[in-house]
């Protein structure tokens, strides 16, 4: 078998082996087949596609490349959530002590922000002391004693797909659809998941722009548990808009502290509510997702998913002192609240551009090494479809540079839209697969 | 500019402008763009494909990545001949002579045999002594003393061309027609060209397959032409079976001797000297064709084509004896007649397995490192649409190694398909495009 042969099949049009496939990352892992053969392979599959079964073949071939993590024997079901990334995403946050303190052991292997999309794991290092760095041994150890872990995956799961990503990321080969959903299901398998929840998001804010392209990603993603002996079901749920008020690492630890509390906006509330529902009955706690959505508001109305993330912060070294009170997360030295310059209602809320205005404020970063600022970021103060006033408040802007602040200013201006006559508020959700 | 928006930009589907395209070429040229990104452009282009007018900033980029030859004070109209690569193509040994006899001068850089398709340098090394690597002022020098050159491309002409094919040759990227072109076409543009002719081979032992694909690439090399400021007429070759009779380096030199003293095969004769008629015009020698066709038959006639091949022999250093005695050229030490297995008519031809053949013996190369055997090589003794009796010679084996000779003898066996009805012989030409 010769690389070129592989490429030159997929660059026609045909459908590879599961022999190809494994000879072909296999040899890329090693280092045998140069990075220039497989950007030229992974541009083939980009404009020629691949089937389930194709896809299926690569997600496996890909977690195989390094060690997979057992869990038969620490949990009944080992369960796993995953977002395509989104802005003001923080429903990790919430969710996994929901179904924690429902009875549901979960332990999530998160990532970092890239781009517009911000990162769970970022966003926990708010917390002074909080390690997000557990050995395998550590995860197990914590899964299996507290039943609840947020940790980053370590650089032996799958590296193939690091590796991959990172020459995708520069080969204009990200927006393939079979490579994203083996990217994601790659990762999902070595970690030991048996049953996946996939938040699919979709809208200007996300990486599907279109409802078509999502449901695409979901089915993909939901065929690939399946044939590889896994579940999974997968929801599509809007990115038109941030998701909650917060978008910013503490800013949004706060927002997640306040909705365990009872308090918080009510879109995300509601979000990690239908979350949490779907993720126990993947995990076989309830029958069918209303009663773990009753559960689910059980937990979170008696305080139980509260002291679950309390207990996380303490048992991974975090200061639990910033969660009781959580003004001594870290602050921005510039706080402006930005008046609406109409009054109208709200046609648009651009939430990529309001992602990329936290990353200029510096709450993410353009490249892997950039530095970032956990005080930093931006509250959305109203959803699409609210009436507004001119001059009260729009959105406020949690700066640490005068230079930074205004150019802030004038894009969230510009990723507010107007309309004079009523707009319809956007769903939650647009669909489930399963 | 960044090089992953160049490739994204063609990967949508998009027309390149120069600037990007400049920038691309010169990035990767100086190494500033990698190979990997390389790659990735390349299989855009191919899936995507080029129009005329990015084709030939492609092509002109390529050019200007090196020094290019101006020959405006040395020739009236620098004039090349171009052909895409057949099996048992000795054209420009024929050809080259006959025009310089009809005082149009020309100076060609050749190159070397790749896989199953030989290269004029090869066939020339044949002589001993003769020096294929001339300096770029001893090509000129020899142009205008002596009005006939055949030199190997030195290094310095269009260097990111050959990065740019050797990179292709790994990551299948080899077939596309716009890459093809802007390959051809910027390594002649570089060497000064002001008039090409192009000869496009078509059939199962070229890299066109099809009339269509010759076609476009023909029209394609043309249109650079003329968007360049140049002139091209390309013809459209038969290469459904191969070209005269010799396919080996010393045999072809000594089928190209027996041509210029009015012998050689009629198909191959006729090839020479229609090339040598449309070259004549592209020189502005003549008027016409037919008036080219006049002049080149009288050249021919007269041996003055072969006293011009014998002077371009003696002046790059090789040993007029060899050619004046061409049995004292390499000769194999094992030469078999293969019989005719069967009477009937030939139906074909493979010209691509005979050149593999030729390969197998030793005569080319799989690897551009390769050593090549000059002695060794195949005759077709006839024609598709022949009638051959069975136990006549069919072809001839030279070989040097026995094992070789045995299975080159079964692949030509095979090589040959026959009928029992009659079958028309093979068009020489399929077309003009100018």
């Amino acid at each position: 078998m010769r690389a070129v042969d592989i490429i030159i099949h997929k660059r026609d049009g045909g459908e590879l082996t599961r022999e190809e496939i494994e000879f072909f990352i296999n040899g890329f892992n090693r280092g045998d087949i140069p990075d220039y053969q497989a950007a030229a392979w992974a541009m083939a599959v980009l404009l020629r596609g691949m089937t389930p079964r194709e896809t299926t073949d690569l997600t496996l071939a890909l977690a195989n490349t390094g060690k997979t993590i057992d869990l038969s024997g620490v949990v009944p079901v080992a369960v796993d959530k995953h977002s395509t990334g989104g802005v003001g995403d923080k429903t990790t946050l919430v969710v996994e002590p929901l179904v924690a303190a429902c009875g549901l052991p979960v332990g999530k292997l998160s990532g970092r922000g890239l781009g517009f999309s911000g990162g769970t794991l970022d966003k926990l290092e708010s917390i002074p002391g909080f390690r997000t760095q557990l050995t395998t041994d550590e995860f197990i150890e914590q899964l299996r004693s507290v039943g609840l872990v947020l940790s980053g995956q370590s650089a032996d799961l799958a590296p193939a797909d690091g590796k991959l990503y990172a020459l995708r990321d520069v080969t204009g080969t990200v927006q393939s659809i079979p490579l994203i959903a083996s990217s994601v299901m790659s990762k999902k398998i070595a970690g030991g998941a048996n049953a996946i929840l996939l938040d699919v998001k979709v809208g200007h804010g996300a990486f599907m722009r279109t409802l078509e392209d999502a449901h695409e990603l979901a089915e993909l993603m939901v065929g690939i548990a399946r044939l590889a002996g896994r579940r999974a079901i997968a929801l599509l749920s809007d990115m038109n808009q941030p998701l909650g008020r917060a978008v910013g690492n503490a800013l949004e630890v706060k927002e997640a502290i306040d909705t365990l509390h009872g308090g918080g906006p009510e879109d995300f509330r509601e979000h990690c509510l239908e979350a949490a529902a779907y993720l126990l009955l993947l995990g076989d706690k309830v029958e069918s997702v209303a009663k773990g959505r009753t559960q689910a508001e059980r937990a979170l109305g008696e305080g139980r998913a509260w002291e679950r993330f309390r207990k996380l912060v303490a048992t991974q070294g975090g200061d639990v002192a910033y969660v009781d009170e959580p003004q001594r997360l870290p602050q921005a030295s510039l706080v402006e609240s930005v008046p609406a310059p109409r009054s109208g209602f709200l046609a648009e809320i651009n939430a990529q551009v309001v992602g990329e205005t936290s990353v200029l404020l510096g709450a993410g970063r353009e490249k892997k090494t950039d530095p970032i600022d956990h005080a930093v970021g931006i509250e959305i103060l109203h959803n699409v479809g609210d009436w507004v006033e001119a001059g009260t408040a729009l959105c406020v802007v949690h700066a640490n540079q005068v230079g930074r602040q205004a150019e802030a200013r004038q894009r969230l201006l510009e990723a507010h839209l107007w309309s004079d006559d009523p707009v319809k508020p956007l769903p939650l959700f647009y669909g489930v697969v399963e």
